[in-house]
């Protein structure tokens, strides 16, 4: 794809999933550009939230991500936006995360370069989170958003909130911007066979970090729009550490208390192949297995 | 490692599982060989025999393996042989499986290459089995052992049963040696916590396809050596066809009649990473996935 060899992900997260005319217009930025790759976006109408998955060459993605950022900022007003996800920008969230031949810091420059120029050139406060964040109080994304648009006319005049680029004073549409290198995630929505929105909200609290679960991962409830389920979105911000089995094994723990079971699961976006190996390991109760055994690239018929 | 990028796994088992003198001989022959790349091997002593994992450059690893095969035949005897594991030769299976840039036909034609030349140099009679086999009933390996080394004095002058290459005589210390092109095999050992040989059998006998099991399913029970626990050993011909997550759960589940249960198991030697993706999509209950979500080679920090 590219002369450098370098390859990062991006994915952005646009508040706006229930307007296929307005999505279209966004995600055509990332169409018939040299060094990107569009892998796919989904539109949730329940969050009414689009995340874009991006592949390519580093400068490549960020200007095509500059051209989607105006773009969104010009046709949706983050003041109209309802939604189950928890949002403080049209633009809301932009990770830059290195996959090949790219160092963390590498890709923490790549996001600093774009906070930098979407900054500037859309005035939209910009805060940089996770691996590039200047302040640890900020590494935490949904501790930047707490509040969400409607609380940041005050949060961003708050002593320590001070936008890390950008204007200083809240984007009346378009609100403020989170851009920041992290770790691959793992997204994994598990459906339960119930329609009860309180049965998900307790059992992604019982599972997410902040109230009292597994470490490096995050949770929240959904009531699946026209449907009688309701899913638990799960975020695992470090699969290294913490394992995809032990997510799905305590949501399965906790749904009997309310006797109710998993549907099925799902894979959002990508996922690295060691993550799926280690709970292959651990159904199967392998010992003694090492990733050299494995055979990425089997013959032809 | 190679100038035509072509690369071919050998998997050739030798009847010694015991004598490391010996084992370290034979397995010597494919140490400091250019395009040939030692990458394990596990000596059992209940089943005595020994199992090496070889990948590399075809015509490399043909000539490596004719050497190895020498020196075997030299320093082993058959008549002498006792152990778990069915045998009919001191070289008693030559598998060679195409892994990448080669067809399987590729993979017939090396294996037919070995065979004529192996035969002709050691007077040994050679069975072609699986892929390479040229009558149906010569494709199931089992059924050419049938009999093993002590009935094939008066198996090899039965009607049908003529070698395909070398002597058509019995070799009274080596046997005689089956050499075929095949699929990728998944061989798993899956321990339970009883020292009943009986119940291991019985777990083997419902699981493997001959008798009543799993299609693509061969197994044996094995009584560890110097241990208080059994095995199931399970070769699996087919992944693409029959996954592991079925064999594993149906021994858990003969399992539960004798009161016994899963300590753990051990992939021997490659396994396919699709095999071991298909298995944790099954735990997670993962729905509506594409091999093209996962991310092969990660970042480097």
């Amino acid at each position: 794809m590219v002369d450098s060899g370098k390859i990062i992900q991006c994915l952005p997260n646009f508040s706006e999933g229930r307007d296929l005319d307005k999505i279209e217009k966004i995600v055509n930025a990332f169409r018939r550009k040299t060094g990107v790759k569009l892998i796919d976006y989904n539109n949730d109408v329940n969050l009414n939230r689009t995340m874009v998955i991006l592949m390519g060459e580093p400068q490549s993605i960020k200007n095509a991500m500059l051209e989607a950022m105006g773009i969104a900022i010009k046709i949706i007003d983050i003041r109209e936006h309802k939604g189950q996800h928890p949002r403080m920008g049209v633009v809301d969230v932009v990770p830059f995360i290195p996959i090949k031949n790219m160092s963390m810091l590498e890709a923490v420059n790549l996001s600093k370069e774009f906070a930098k120029e979407a900054g500037e050139r859309f005035n939209v406060p910009i805060y940089l989170y996770e691996k590039s964040a200047i302040k640890p109080e900020r590494e935490n994304l949904a501790h930047i958003r707490r509040g969400e648009y409607e609380g940041f006319g005050e949060k961003i005049n708050r002593p320590g909130w001070k936008p890390d680029f950008g204007s200083r004073q809240l984007h009346i549409t378009a609100g403020v911007t989170a851009v920041g290198a992290r770790m691959p995630y793992i997204s994994l929505n598990i459906n339960l066979n119930t329609d009860n929105k309180k049965v998900a909200d307790s059992i992604a609290k019982s599972i997410r970090f902040t109230s009292g679960g597994l470490r490096f991962c995050k949770a929240i409830g959904v009531k699946l729009y026209n449907s009688q389920l309701v899913q638990i979105c799960v975020t695992m911000t470090d699969y290294n550490k913490m394992s995809l089995y032990k997510v799905f094994e305590m949501v399965k723990m906790e749904s009997k208390r309310f006797g109710v079971s998993i549907i099925n699961s799902k894979i959002i976006g990508t996922i690295p192949m060691s993550a799926l190996v280690d709970s292959a390991l651990y159904y199967l109760q392998v010992d003694d297995f090492s990733m050299e055994q494995i055979l990425e690239n089997m013959f032809m018929e």
